[in-house]
């Protein structure tokens, strides 16, 4: 393996050739060898420091930096926020708590790819990665600049539209089991009918309701630190300059990015993330609600409840045919379970913030972008994989309808409260049909009782 | 003592005759023995309770209830509401996770009372508990309807208004300190200057949006199950009965309640309490920070930060003087820890509903009213008790930042980088400060050096 | 109301007369109005100061105290300590975090009751709240003290009975049950057979894991902080106090207390804490699971599983007979939310102790007692009210066990996989019996089908 | 790309050539498209499968597995066990929650490796992954098994290790400020003194116990569910095979791995997880609180406490010398954060396991892999790059103690009490020295003062 000498103020250091990184990257990496590589920087903070700093590079252009160099910085950024350079970004999550380092990793990958661009040298500082690349920046407003960017890049463009999707396929059972009524279930026990569509269209809801919560989060998300440097004050900055940028991520992103209001706050914590990681926490509680459920209601063949077929997408069992373990449900749920512990984990890194910065930045933006991204993956999975697919039983359903005891509330009109009540407990003391019940009694005959038994009639209030 | 007997479907059983609950809420008293009196259900949920009854016997006489009837439970339900009955509602939270039991302790006690009103005597049912009070009701509807008039009206009267005051104090400081230019501090350590009162505007933006995201989660908090009855459906219920009931909770309350969109989530899911504790969770990272802050920067007298004056409350230690304990703070933040793992118990009750009911409602109450009041009454405290009488200390303030070698960043443009960079290395040494050192370096003379380092101009942006 | 005056380093101040109470408890009164009389330190606290002054007033008597000023602590102490003063103890627990208030509550208290004792008027200072009553003894000491000392109590005198009472109930069930073969179920899916006692046998061993984890955090408990005053270096008491008081403390309670082996770990950290709460945290998880399971078990009586008979303690329903809510296991799981939650809350506050001193100090106390008498409390409940009176089911257990398609497996040594694997499949698609499919077949006669299938068979390794 | 024909009994699908997985893996890839990459299923997971099926074919052969068969298992499994075939893991942990789908994708990748070694193809089940791999076998037991190997081995070889030498580089700094008086701080403020190297004995016992208490849950760790199959009843296997695949796992890993006890609470739960789980939680608040009091009196270098002098790993920043940014300290904080939440993750995941099986299994593995690793790693980093290199500021130190009112206590004796308060408050009042104020009160001449105000006797009881 070949190296090339790079340095910063504590002097030179070896880096890999093939590498465009800097000494600073270089110096992170030895120094924080903790916990490998599924532990980098995810990807969306990786493509957002890209757009940042090609907008940057725009706006500093604006005040006077050399055109030649502000170019060929945006090229180079632009390669990093598509992607391109994700292999020169090794560095982890668990590093210095305002990210500096991986806003460093940006500078002179970017410095080191622009100077090539330029036909120099890597590591020759043709292009600088303080003077030029994070010129008008320091780490403290970049790198929560870019927890932002991340944050509403990544909930518009891979949550809501996964949601939506669950939310249709929901929306769409709810319509076809309109017409299936179906036991009801309190405290897990029997309860007094509706229909299937109905319990489905509280899940629907529920989603719906997700959706909402998220982007009433996003406002906040849309405000950038950036233009505070250091401590919030802007020093170092030309007036002006946090309103240009924003309005260049906007730009480029499509999303209403503005400037921060108060950038001392936008430092020192990171209220809107937790607000936004409170919002997937609910949605995590509402979808470990709905999974449970439809694994419950699928449970079976025969000796559960039985009156969802789930589709059967890999072998549940080499013997057992019928036997289809709800995976997709399991999936979500263990990823609804992750995303209430991140966001345990983002609150006390949140609440501990100190003075004029919070130093558990990264580990703030990398649970909200895990739980966004698994809570996204897992719902369009468990979409494509189970809802779209779930068919009702309507035999058993309607068996375990005309089974319940329930349905004898609609004689009390008829016969009295404690006529019912009698036809009831005849019912359950001798396992038979409340109609054999009823018959047995002599309250009612057979035709009577077709004609008040009607759980169809149960499912609403009256006029 | 005396007792006298009441009686339900299980039978007669023995009460206090001093008291107007009846037998259910016996039966509960000596089968859930958890916790004892102070585990009792919170006063705004006894209240509510008494609002909703009020309300329904208003509803109810429009649908038929014999009018000499309901307006005596209308009576009996407004002491309830005045909490004048506190002491006949004996239930703890940790009962049945309907809060069943709690629903038909208000209907006995209403009941009962009602039934005095109208001169009849306790226990003998001329007012029914079921048939009257808790007509075209359902402990499934009625819990949830409580539980969303009491998490909006103790947000509304309570919570609000206390961080309104909060801000205000705030605000004051923030312009109080407007003028006094002090050290900035990121990873613990030195920065550059900012003054004391941008230090507090971060604060008193972190309140200002707490406020706002608290408010954000109204509109589904006046969301009411009322009228859902068992399942959801309303069966039992007239068509209209869930509009009007909502209407006259909002009437009663002065909040825009209004019925439930989807009957069967307002039921089965508590998503809105999730979303409202989230809130919270934000706001007590946020206030854990700014008491943290304050206590620190209030550090010493001698050996801290001793930037602020705290207020003296209470005897610190009887033989120092000077030695202010930022109790306020440390009440404060213990609540926020509380409010922070509230929110974590509520989230583990909301995802474990199933099917048409989720059973942790009680708890899930229980842990929301309890951080609104906590936060509430510390927030209160800490803004009369801390926060009003915080004074700077101008003279410490003023000799750290001009003994900070940060300040060295204003020397550049003079002198370069390098010989600015010998300067702060210099004094660092000595130990001396950095004007000592730039004479003694001899690349400025004591004139050049005062016109140059200004903190007062390292606090903005340039133009 | 009268009043009398009571003074402290911070002047007079007015006190109801009928109280014990002195000036710096009045101050914290009037300076954390935080969350009402429910929010009191927990009465184990206010005992174990009891305890705790009863012994510093006997080790101090050897250390020079005037004795009869000592005998008269003791006496006042122990009237604390019996519980009979607790109106004397008006004290939230959102006060200072070293609890410093409600140490000088007890000082203060037992300080004015020993000088009645002794024939002295309150407030008049004959027995002196610091020079007698906390003499050799800081806040910083007491307070950690009292927390051990009120943890390791309600652990061997609450919890553990109850979690023993709990075991052997569930041990009794998996003896009773241990005939009755049942369908597994995986993935709540149906899978082979086990005992209903096998069944059990895993909550049982559930529990009595529980038990052992609680007791494994015991010894870090007994240690005791008493003797480290101020900071932990035990400056202003003599050599030895420490050791005598733990062995007083020891004495008094029948429990194996000590000194702790570093007294700068005991004031500055709460790990002891932290660490029995993670204790009843999978305790908590444990109890979730097997209440869970006892309600999906119970649920019906028609369309549930069913395959349990939960006592019936109360009305479930007015007019559905057989309708048993499973509310003993909706209070535990509640309890056991509520435990995850105080969890999370007390960690967070433990992981925020800064330099010599832990400063939240009454909450992590309040978290742990909280839980460990809930937990206590729900365990004795859940024991007394649902599990010592479950019965099977064993018709329907039986029915489902031989509806179901997972005997099919034991067919496999006689007609091969794919025969077996086709009697299946024939029977989950005509909805018949394993038999009637096999019999379809032709594959074997009534007589060989009966001898194969015999779940008995499969509930355990063959020799 | 190449691929090849797998097939399971859902059919044929295509696999890549190069890969030796099957076509159950094949199929999870493709059905749970959740998290990319670096949601893969741990290293430790797939090593311990190795070790697992090794033994399993080592038992199974005494049971009478062929033997030609059984070695080339064996030897397939250790390039498992010894990480070289990582690359054919492509599982993500969000996959069934029993696990199944990774046992598949070992009995798989086992299966063709050894039928490779053989002599025979990829894909033609000479050994097959069912029959002969997963012999005796089920993935019920499997996971849980491999889930406790992986912990048991992670735990002794990765954290405790670590662990140690933090607390032995803690009890030589320790030992090294051993006689450096220093002031302390309770509540953030000022306070009486103690050596320095007395508050770091408080952390090296915080580590200490640390360790012990992780200790304390290897012996539920070592229980391994292996014999249980699927419900735990250990159908399908020989009386024996668990002590004997046990005893084979422990003979390989060298670490004392027993049979568990009961093997229905062994695949129905996890407790033995949360309880592992709640040690790393109190490591992490030890770990935040020792991290947290080294950056705070490491702050400065001139406008904090500057007691310590931390190394400078890289550079702070370029303008100012003496800014070192304490982000070991940072990281390890970030690290606690993250094992706190995912220590509720995994509790939230364990408290929801229904009837036979618990399914969050992935999940609950992950997240102890996960809270081991990180803990582990940053422990290192922290010893490594800060711990190990911290240096006493004995001037500051010194400096800040002489400065200290809180000295005063020790004129008490001498010059009583009021006196001394008058000393401290002028003192404080007129921003001079204690002595000072002492002689100009004329209480005291320099020489008495000099003998009665000496900080190193107020470090200790008294004798």
């Amino acid at each position: 393996m070949a190296f090339r000498e790079e340095r910063d103020t504590f002097g030179p250091i070896q880096v890999p050739s093939d590498k465009l990184w800097g000494a600073q990257t270089q110096r992170s990496l030895q120094n924080f060898e903790i916990g490998g590589e599924r532990e980098r920087m995810p990807e969306p903070i990786i493509r957002s420091f890209g757009i940042l700093k090609k907008c940057a590079a725009k706006v500093n252009m604006e005040y006077g930096l050399d055109p030649s160099i502000g170019n060929a910085i945006m090229e180079a950024a632009q390669e990093v926020a598509d992607g391109k350079l994700n292999d020169h970004f090794p560095l982890v999550i668990w590093q210095t708590g305002s990210g500096t380092q991986s806003n460093m990793n940006a500078n002179e990958v970017i410095a080191n790819r622009a100077a090539e661009i330029l036909g120099h040298k890597r590591g020759d500082k043709f292009v600088h990665p303080n003077d030029h690349v994070n010129r008008s920046q320091s780490s403290n407003d970049t790198f929560p600049t870019v927890m932002h960017i991340a944050a509403a890049t990544e909930i518009n463009s891979r949550l809501i539209p996964k949601l939506k999707q669950l939310h249709t396929s929901l929306q769409a059972k709810t319509n076809e089991f309109s017409d299936i009524v179906k036991i009801g279930r309190t405290h897990t026990q029997d309860a007094t009918p509706l229909t299937l569509g109905q319990e489905f269209s509280g899940y629907t809801t529920q989603v719906n309701y997700g959706i909402d919560r998220v982007i009433c989060t996003l406002p906040r998300l849309y405000q950038l630190a950036q233009g505070g440097t250091a401590v919030g004050t802007g020093l170092n900055t030309k007036k002006g300059f946090d309103v240009k940028i924003a309005a260049a991520v906007a730009d480029e992103t499509g999303l209403p990015f503005i400037t921060a209001e108060n950038k001392f706050e936008a430092l020192a914590a990171h209220d809107a993330f937790v607000e936004a990681s409170g919002a997937l926490n609910t949605l995590a509680a509402s979808l470990m609600k709905i999974a449970n459920d439809i694994r419950f209601l699928g449970s079976g063949p025969r000796c559960g409840l039985g009156e969802l077929i789930l589709p059967e997408n890999e072998p549940g069992s080499s013997i057992m045919p019928g036997k289809v373990n709800p995976t997709q449900c399991e999936a979500l749920t263990m990823v609804c379970a992750q995303a209430i512990g991140n966001h345990v984990a983002l609150t006390v890194g949140a609440s501990n913030g100190h003075f004029e910065l919070n130093v558990f930045k990264p580990m703030i933006a990398n649970s909200l972008l895990h739980s966004i991204r698994l809570l996204a993956d897992a719902s369009a999975s468990f979409e494509k994989n189970c809802v779209r697919g779930i068919q009702a039983n309507r035999d058993r359903i309607s068996k375990l309808l005309h089974e319940s005891l329930m349905l004898v509330t609609s004689l009390n009109p008829k016969i009295g409260y404690d006529n019912a009540a009698a036809v009831a407990k005849t019912a359950h003391k001798q396992g038979c049909t409340l109609k054999e019940a009823a018959l047995q009694l002599g309250v009612l005959n057979s035709e009577e009782f077709d004609q008040l038994v009607v759980p169809e009639k149960m499912i609403g209030p009256t006029d």
